[in-house]
């Protein structure tokens, strides 16, 4: 079974599927090994660990890579966090091709003007026109080789402040062009623009939510609500920067590495991941 | 003042050099917020967050991109873990050239059989011959156009369990052979092998270290005992895979990130090691 | 004396500069062999030589590898063609960092909307802002850390059917915004359009062109009229296309390379352009 | 029908397989125009396009992007000549894996120790011990995933001196191991070993060959003898070089690229070979 397969088939059961969002292999493999469904290869986390902003300044290239690095080491299924599709419906049926060469279940792209900005960035937030994003959506399907490979719409209509019914338009176009599932985006502290549209969309095709900055959303609430997929984007990341910087520096402050020893991953979990005794074994 | 210029001159001065590793520019930019004096673009992290192991089945190329997009945004001369040299005389000519040409400031190459296993693995550790080894540093020494670059010798006699002989006949040979540094590789639980080294090698030329496991020597206890630099190689990223583990868990569990959310670092402060204020400035 | 002073003092020469278009490392190895003055990084060429059009489908991390590649062996100055800087001000900001940084002499950038179409696809061609390209520039010249480093306007004015006027008033924005010269691209059989901008330019800045459909004109006469450089973008690749196929054909055709042996280069000659016995020789 | 497949099936009949060696894309396209049946990632044509001598330089990462980049475009079965399979058992299965999932039909590895030199270079050719390889060869195809795909074992026992016995013992040992096809490399003036082995051999395996120095053999003689697949590793890339001095010199000395004019393809061919139109038409 392939990955898009087996994704597809979690989509349709009822459970709600929990995605963690990857900055690298090692992130995507802690994410398998806590219990995650789905690994989300994030444009935010994949950027910040190039040291450079989510700004469309890595290009599809160094995102595909990133994306396809994850996914030969990682058993789960890899949804790709492709920003606008890096240009027009060209690159769309461009970055389809490679991503499914690559093996990666699912591509999830926006409706914002490209070169885009991190939708948390305080900066305006250009949305692409609807119609124009609708027909990448349309290439995006035509482009597709496997029936089961997923194409996510992602719209900022929220994130742009256009409102409710924006949004809401937004979303039924981009099923009508062919979307296998609609990402509502918003930085509401709270879940309720994301609950008016659930309200208003009556389970039309499967919704995705990223509770970001609305993060006390209980992911029951959420598959009650008529949530589908809930990514964690970005905590993994964010959890290893404060880690990181703890770390080092009480490495810095008491002249060795005592203080930390206790509470950082012994080498022997390092190699547990690594797989080296699966490694080794080829060489006996 | 290139970084090849500023890690020598650091080197000359009486002051012990610590140095981070990183798998990442990211977890560089930590490091030099932090205020370590250099970034080790180490194999073994390198090859962790690839979630492969480190026995060289990532290639020269690949370690080079990491250290480069390490060096791009960070600014603290870089150390490279370049293995064996990822080859015989010519691999290592290539490698100077195009480390060189990528503004790294040093490079690190070992005295191990190509391909290697990583030192703290517990497997058969195989040592070149010594002066088949001490021609990469000729051959080294001979391809930098900067004088400033820097060429360090890892001996690993005593992680193959050589002996402290072996160790100090190599460590002159490489000299011999032109090397600006010698780093002498132990996984003793304590640092006396290397100090009976440093007794020995009466400061002949700088000396590296590596504490993982003899982490309990204190920074200014090396110093004294004849130690240049001390590599803290792989905390960061062991702190980095202990709070990924335990916040993605909790997510989890908890069915929120509600408990993580004050222990993991907040969107504005990833947004600051991007330097997305000096990036949308650009734009105004 | 690095490439970028080379290149800056040549242009500061009354001769011409005669520039090859190249695909690959090994055919600016030929270039240089055979007495070009400098290798244009062409984007045509880098997509044609990856089976892909001409039309922002390779990334800017693409043709940068490509680019380095060749500046990594080849002895002569490179121009990159760098499309219309992959993006906005951001792109064209973190671009320069990156060409600069891997040593290329000159990046040009053209003033169409991205995603661009190759020039001489028959297809609208949409003209971007002459102020926000002009804004492009000033970024471009301000991210630049060597005064010697190049960059290059391209107006596609004349390609897009705007006349000379626009081509004109272009440039001289461009100039103002601190291009260090100026590619006045045509794709008229006739050097006619390009002359009639020389006579009203009066050598404000220096001028390229790139004579692909005007090949007629001779490097002389194109002197004379005020041009300093001129770019055979495309030759090359066009010739290796002609005698491949018609190598590959004969080969199925009589059964075995018998017929073409004499037409094509021996071994001992790509050996040569390897290098081979320099590299040997560092074995010995 | 996946690649693999169709190479599986064509060398099941009794046509003999010509395939034509490629260094890029472009080179691989007008190979499939041509009509060859499959294409040949060459080492030392793909090296030679970085200008770069055929000997363990280039990574694996490298000749694996290559490979996939003509994969991604060309309609043909890709066999990957893999060098020596880039280290030991570890790198060797690490490989097979890589290269199954970028969709490469089959991969060819070499019973030289790494790193290895190219075979028509005059300079000592250093074996493999048989057993060695023939566990190279084991662990291959214990790796691949998929039943079509293809582990082809070359060996150079002819080319290092070692005699048709040796040869012969090592082209049994290796298809003992697991070997889809031998091939059996020569780089004698006249086809006399090959076809010495031939007799011998009796047909137990397919057997692949490159007449390269024995260019005079004719392909009907080859199958005649014995042979199921020939390789013309490198006359296209020959072919470019001579073809791209001639035009480039023509260009220079004639002041103008009218000389060449007729000799070089047109645009509209490279805009053909690109598939300008279908991508443009995906716009409309």
């Amino acid at each position: 079974m392939t990955k898009a397969q087996q994704l597809r088939r979690r989509l349709a059961e009822p459970a709600v599927i929990r995605v963690a969002g990857a900055h690298d292999a090692l992130s995507a493999l802690v994410a398998e090994e806590v219990g995650f469904d789905s690994v989300w290869a994030s444009s935010l986390a994949i950027s910040a660990a190039r040291g450079l902003p989510d700004m469309s300044l890595l290009s599809m290239t160094d995102y595909l890579h990133a994306a396809s690095n994850i996914n030969d080491v990682c058993g789960l299924p890899v949804i790709a966090d492709c920003d606008t599709g890096f240009g027009n419906t060209l690159n769309v049926a461009y970055m389809v091709r490679q991503y499914e060469a690559a093996g990666i279940a699912a591509v999830c792209i926006e409706d914002k003007v490209f070169p885009k900005r991190n939708s948390f960035v305080e900066t305006d937030q250009l949305l692409e026109d609807a119609d124009v994003f609708a027909r990448k959506i349309e290439i995006a399907k035509q482009t597709q080789r496997d029936d089961d490979f997923l194409v996510i719409a992602r719209t900022e209509a929220l994130i742009a402040g256009a409102g409710i019914g924006e949004a809401l338009r937004r979303a039924h176009g981009y099923v009508d062009a062919g979307a296998d599932a609609i990402l509502m985006h918003s930085k509401s502290r709270e879940p309720d623009e994301v609950v008016a549209f659930l309200d208003l969309w009556q389970g039309r095709a499967p919704v995705v939510v990223v509770p970001t900055t609305y993060y006390a959303w209980h992911v029951q609430d959420a598959a009650e609500a008529g949530v589908a997929v809930v990514i964690y984007a970005n905590q993994a990341l964010r959890a290893a920067v404060c880690s990181m910087r703890q770390a080092l520096r009480q490495v810095l402050d008491a002249g060795s590495s005592v203080p930390i020893e206790k509470e950082i991953a012994p080498m022997a979990d390092i190699f547990r991941l690594q797989r080296v005794d699966e490694w080794l074994a080829l060489e006996s």
